[in-house]
């Protein structure tokens, strides 16, 4: 029921590059596998394995629900060949905040799903919650698309990196990979 | 940063009776020690040890979470002798729903938190997640309070259970605890 991305020497995922976004960098390795686990695996010094659960909704309403379920494309797509683990963790400021005042930042303010639509259904996204289980991100983003679509990525992660929300990312790093 | 809930022959608790409310039971025993845990510890047949973490706020809007924090009582006041573990699991129905559809039925429909509020300090409060942890129950919620206030409890728990919210509960147990 967790989802594990473990960095190393080997993986379904070749490493085509990891940078810092905001804060420290994770260890540099050539693979990366992402594979369903049972249990929490210990993390290392280099903070991987990263782990996630895929969980349920936080923000979006029903109508919204209903428009992502219709347009989103899902995971592992035989031509979706590239893809994108962005661990993102918030400040404590944002967490102090309550649901409605996130939810007024997330979506009223940085239009995080009404203009993230425009990029479904090129770009598949996967959210994985980690900050309950102890992890160092609070979420693993996942991103699959295909090669043609690589710019539609671009401005995707460009307009979401540009929001009011994004304002409380305290950390992030931009690992991109193609399938082994 | 987890907290594990784990019934044996020793603990800080003394279990007074324990039982089902809705669905199945847990496994009996004469103590429950309660403790902070770094690592997930693996889960027993009996689906003990019970694991949670105390996470953010999901539901309460800004005036309910001042209204809270002025009023509610913490966790280890010496005269709080007694303590009630009532772990619980919500249906797939109440998961599929939004996050303001669950608001909704939470508050506007059930006053969970307008309602609690007449019982607090008397009665202190501490909700742990454990949905995300893959565990048998969604949450683990811990009350604990004085033996004069037993009665106050009472009519707490039979408040919540007859709300809209609670029809959503599909699984249920009563732990009734005495600290030793």
């Amino acid at each position: 029921m967790f989802t594990t991305f473990t960095a190393g020497d080997a993986g379904n995922w070749q490493i085509l590059r990891m940078a810092p976004v905001t804060g420290d960098g994770l260890a540099p390795a050539s693979h990366l596998a992402v594979a369903p686990a049972a249990a929490l695996p210990a993390a290392s010094a280099a903070s991987w394995p990263l782990v996630g659960v895929a969980s349920h909704v936080r923000y979006v309403e029903r109508a919204e629900k209903t428009a992502l379920v219709a347009v989103q494309a899902g995971l592992s797509r035989p031509d979706a060949t590239l893809a994108a683990l962005i661990p993102i963790r918030k400040s404590a400021a944002w967490w102090e905040l309550t649901q409605e005042e996130r939810r007024r930042i997330f979506e009223d303010k940085s239009q995080h799903i009404a203009a993230s639509m425009k990029y479904l259904p090129a770009i598949a996204r996967q959210l994985y919650h980690s900050r309950d289980l102890g992890q160092p991100f609070d979420f693993l983003t996942w991103f699959e698309f295909a090669p043609a679509h690589a710019q539609t990525f671009e401005d995707l992660v460009g307009m979401l990196r540009a929001t009011e929300e994004w304002s409380y990312v305290e950390r992030e790093v931009d690992v991109r990979v193609r399938r082994t």
